[in-house]
């Protein structure tokens, strides 16, 4: 039978592992998703005063503090990005690519996504614009895809996904180096509008038009609303209550995604309350 | 003119730091009251592991890392008791025994007592129960009065007091060197219950009864409707929104005084929340 673990905490930035740790101390058993950076927006930080008891730190001086913290734990992060949580009543299932996990409880810590979305993108979500190119891929086969990839792990979704497709353009909305297989196309260029009628013929970029049946949009985060289906979302937030519950029962949230504030000390503390909320709801449902 | 404080913080524990140092961020001037150690509840912590970054510590130890964080922060702490708070409109007066101070707004971080009242206290109230021995000290002047100790700063309630009542017992709550007045009798005894017909004549003690004309119980704080009139209380803790807003204007709260859980995290969450909140009503009544 499939391991079910009492929490699945979706997001390794201060809220997720707010609620790791607090949840292990609790003694139950956890699978947290997320990535090596703990956070990109944590690495990012150029300086941090605001985190009581830590000062005068860049945030990747911060980030060293609260990995030491997990490894002293003994939690390991998976750093895998889930897809799309479904809550089966009894339990929910984790849709990570090509795997999927199960849990009691979740616990949505995924941040905030600070980028707006591209003209067109909502509006052919589905009729050729997705998320995950990986689990997409073979609509694509012989097709030309295009990749607005926000972040370096967009590079393996487009390697993976130009074994399949005719022609692959990647569009990277980050500055670092490239690690892309030969045969995809890099276009350092900013997009400005996805079109098509009914389903996505063409993505118009600042400096050029191109063809293409479809354009993945990878970003660190997916809205809530696309992520667990049926979570309720006010003002692009996930509302909770002061026990960072969701609407959905055995579902939590903690940190930016939550709202504003976006900031470190918010997010540990909601991440402490939302795991607290989740022991408290195993208990119940024992 | 009086100075007029932006926020008074009332409490120093780490809800109140929390507040303290993201206020003077945002350039705000304030005024914070607490006591030496900081929290009395922190430096009795045997270990903490749950405070993200800082682990396998003493509570007394964490403290340090807070208070170097203030230190460098040039943050000073005022060592007063705050007796009540009265919202005035413009702004909110702060009584501190002999003195005031004035705030624009108020932060509540005042923590939670967890010692239930001795039996008798709450209808005795105002009727020879008291908190604040040195503010009613002339009321006893020749008297008989009984102080109830929680902590050593109530030591110096009672030497003062001592010096105007006809006798004074001090019944301390704790076990350290007690450091009183000759003319003081220690009485090391478990309070059962105040007692009296509309004014307090005697309180009963495990082992002995003893004739009093008034008793103060001087515990780590005071019940939040006791420090500032008109605040709503929800099962023993201030209510407040998710913006750590109470139902008094311009009044906020943070920590243990709003709920449980009772951690670290959370209080320093919410504290951050609450002095966000404050810079934001200070910004709109300007
Ligand atoms: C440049 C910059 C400077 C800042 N400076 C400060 C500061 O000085 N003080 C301060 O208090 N705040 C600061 N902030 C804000 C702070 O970084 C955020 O408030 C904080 O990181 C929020 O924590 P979080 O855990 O909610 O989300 P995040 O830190 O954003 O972490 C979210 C995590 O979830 C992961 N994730 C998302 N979706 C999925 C998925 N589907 N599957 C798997 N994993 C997923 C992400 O990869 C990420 O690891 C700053 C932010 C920036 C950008
Ligand atoms: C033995 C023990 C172990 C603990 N271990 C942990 C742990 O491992 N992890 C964890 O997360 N939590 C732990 N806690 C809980 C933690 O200590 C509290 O949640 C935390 O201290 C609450 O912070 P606070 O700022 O809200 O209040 P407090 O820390 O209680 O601070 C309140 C402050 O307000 C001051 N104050 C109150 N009234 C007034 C007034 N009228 N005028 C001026 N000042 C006033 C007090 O003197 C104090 O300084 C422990 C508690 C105890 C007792």
């Amino acid at each position: 039978m499939k391991k079910r673990y009492d929490i699945a905490i979706i997001g390794s930035g201060p809220a997720g592992l707010a609620a790791a740790i607090n949840a292990k101390i609790r003694n139950k058993s956890i699978v947290i998703f997320g990535n090596k950076d703990l956070s990109n927006k944590l690495i990012k930080a150029p300086k941090v005063d605001n985190y009581l008891g830590l000062y005068n730190l860049k945030g990747a001086e911060l980030k060293e503090y609260f990995q030491r913290h997990i490894d002293y734990m003994n939690i390991k992060i998976n750093y895998e990005k889930v897809n799309t949580i479904y809550a089966m009543g009894e339990y929910f299932a984790i849709m990570v690519n090509e795997k999927n996990y199960e849990a009691k409880s979740i616990i949505l810590a995924t941040g905030m996504e600070y980028n707006k979305s591209i003209k067109g993108e909502e509006e052919l979500l589905g009729k050729g614009v997705g998320y995950c190119a990986t689990c997409d891929a073979p609509l694509y086969r012989d097709k030309i895809v295009t990749i607005i990839g926000y972040n370096k792990e967009a590079e393996e979704e487009a390697n993976y996904v130009s074994e399949l497709a005719k022609k692959l353009y990647y569009i990277p909305m980050y500055n670092e180096k490239y690690n892309l297989n030969l045969s995809i196309e890099l276009l350092q260029d900013k997009p400005v509008e996805i079109q098509g009628e009914n389903k996505v013929e063409k993505i118009i970029l600042k400096n050029q038009e191109i063809a293409t049946d479809g354009v993945f949009v990878l970003k660190d985060s997916v809205a809530p609303s696309q992520l667990i289906p049926g979570i309720e979302v006010e003002n692009n937030h996930i509302k909770v209550n002061r026990n960072m519950e969701t609407n959905l029962k055995g579902c939590f949230a903690a940190g930016d995604c939550t709202g504003k504030p976006y900031q470190y000390m918010k997010s540990v503390g909601e991440g402490q309350v939302a795991a607290l909320s989740a022991v408290k709801y195993l208990d119940e449902i024992k």
